[in-house]
């Protein structure tokens, strides 16, 4: 079988699984939190990728980290993801009316509850994440709590987003623009990945090889996302195309052209599997997820 | 001295603290993130009564707990209150031009930048009572944060936001509203005071009597605020006055009638005293806090 096909496989059962986790974690309730628990699940329980819960699971696997472990640690990065999606969003923000195919939340509800949906995700990450069910050890806990809490504030995602948004002028800086790129999405992508390396307790060294790794693959996640925008077409995306090029965004297509993009995205996917190489054949999965962005087929 | 002389000069000195422990914690800043920092320090550092500092101040002086690491606590406490402030003003929630006589922050900068600046508020108290600077034992920063991240989530601040704002139909059940109060501004009350228990490794009986303080505290607080809706003036209160009435919501004073619902607040101030009676002295400042909710001086 090939590599391709395990991942596929993979990350089907991943979506499964932490599918089972999330919905388990905000269960549907009657009485008067109703639509804030339902908008909650709407956004949190769609038709995402699940990469950051494969990363989780497949970096942890690396150490062998209990499995329940992970598929909390797994659910509550999801949620992170989920809620910055949520916000970003928003009329006053991006201004999304689709997102996986589907309304987006405030589409579908209504502006004030995609803010408090968001906020509570926000929040109920941290009390997964801080929950004696996630890690016996309180060092553990307060080790990915504080890691998250850094990657998700104003020097990390939201500062990211403020940078997108607010027309900051990045011009033809390749530099300024992967630093936005890496505050924005590329930190959860790390904490994914690291997260799995605090649960196992890694030693320094692997523990390099893997934030190296995240870097790398974060980055390359990134240009394959730009290439798509002005390659890709709606129905394979489900959502609007060629918007960053007709809002006038500056990316990485926009900077290094389409080909010099290709061009860069394959240098880093092939050193982010350079890497892994120290994980031998333990790292298959993860590996066959940096071809499979390579390639633009995730 | 009257005990009011002495809470009026003690909540200005916490004041001044607080204001200059969030300063150092959200430090001004040049480049992209410029902004979004300015809102996140104008939203902190307004004229706020810092009442939830003020009590977890106190709460941890019972206890003799390190002032450092009151102040940190504290901050984190009212970064959470601000942060509840800016998402609770936006259009498409209370609409609220006016927060303590200024601008809100939508209207001083614009939706988006509200938007992120409480998300990065929120992300950012979790982040101060993670780090090892808050108390050195991280079983207890564990604690702080999984408290926090239950208090401000579905099934607390936000949960409350929720029913607030979706008209749930409270009608004329007491229970509801104080359930909806509880859930709103309460928790956040009640973790302030916990807090202090928390970090002064308190027994489980004076644990008790700090909650039971707290959660009469908090009804009071909100029953004393329901009131001056209706009696205050835009003035002494620098936001818009009736506004509830206007509403049609549902509060303690349309429900209980205000000669109603001032007894009751009487009731639970007197209640609340009751509670601190076991600290003596010690307890001087918070009593003298109740004090002024019932006579709504403050």
């Amino acid at each position: 079988m090939s590599l391709s096909v395990n991942l596929a496989s993979r990350l089907s059962e991943v979506s499964v699984k932490v599918k089972a986790t999330l919905s388990a974690l905000i269960p549907e309730t009657m009485g008067p939190e109703q639509s804030l628990v339902n908008a909650m699940r709407y956004a949190v329980l769609g038709d995402g990728k699940f990469l950051r819960p494969l990363l989780v699971l497949e970096s942890g696997g690396l150490f062998d980290v209990d499995g329940s472990r992970l598929l909390r640690v797994a659910a509550a990065i999801e949620v992170v993801h989920c809620y910055s999606l949520v916000h970003d969003d928003l009329p006053c923000m991006d201004d999304d009316d689709l997102r996986r195919g589907q309304p987006t939340v405030h589409k579908k509800f209504d502006e004030a509850t995609a803010v408090l949906a968001g906020d509570a995700l926000l929040s109920l990450a941290f009390e997964i994440l801080s929950d004696a069910q996630t890690h016996f050890d309180p060092n553990v806990r307060i080790q990915l709590v504080s890691l998250l809490a850094r990657i998700a504030g104003a020097k990390g995602m939201v500062g990211g987003q403020m940078m997108d948004m607010s027309g900051f002028q990045l011009g033809n800086d390749i530099a300024a623009i992967s630093r936005m790129q890496r505050l924005k999405t590329g930190g959860l992508f790390g904490f994914a990945v690291e997260s799995g390396a605090i649960l196992g307790k890694a030693s320094e060294k692997l523990h390099h090889n893997l934030n190296s790794f995240a870097h790398d693959f974060g980055l390359a996640f990134q240009i394959a996302d730009d290439i798509l925008d002005v390659v890709g077409n709606v129905e394979t995306l489900g959502k609007a195309v060629g918007k960053d090029q007709s809002h006038g965004k500056a990316t990485f297509v926009s900077v290094m052209g389409l080909e010099g993009a290709k061009a860069h995205l394959s240098y880093l996917c092939s050193q982010a599997k350079e890497h892994l190489h120290v994980f031998g054949a333990r790292a298959d999965i993860l590996k066959a997820l940096v071809d499979s962005v390579e390639s633009r087929t995730i």
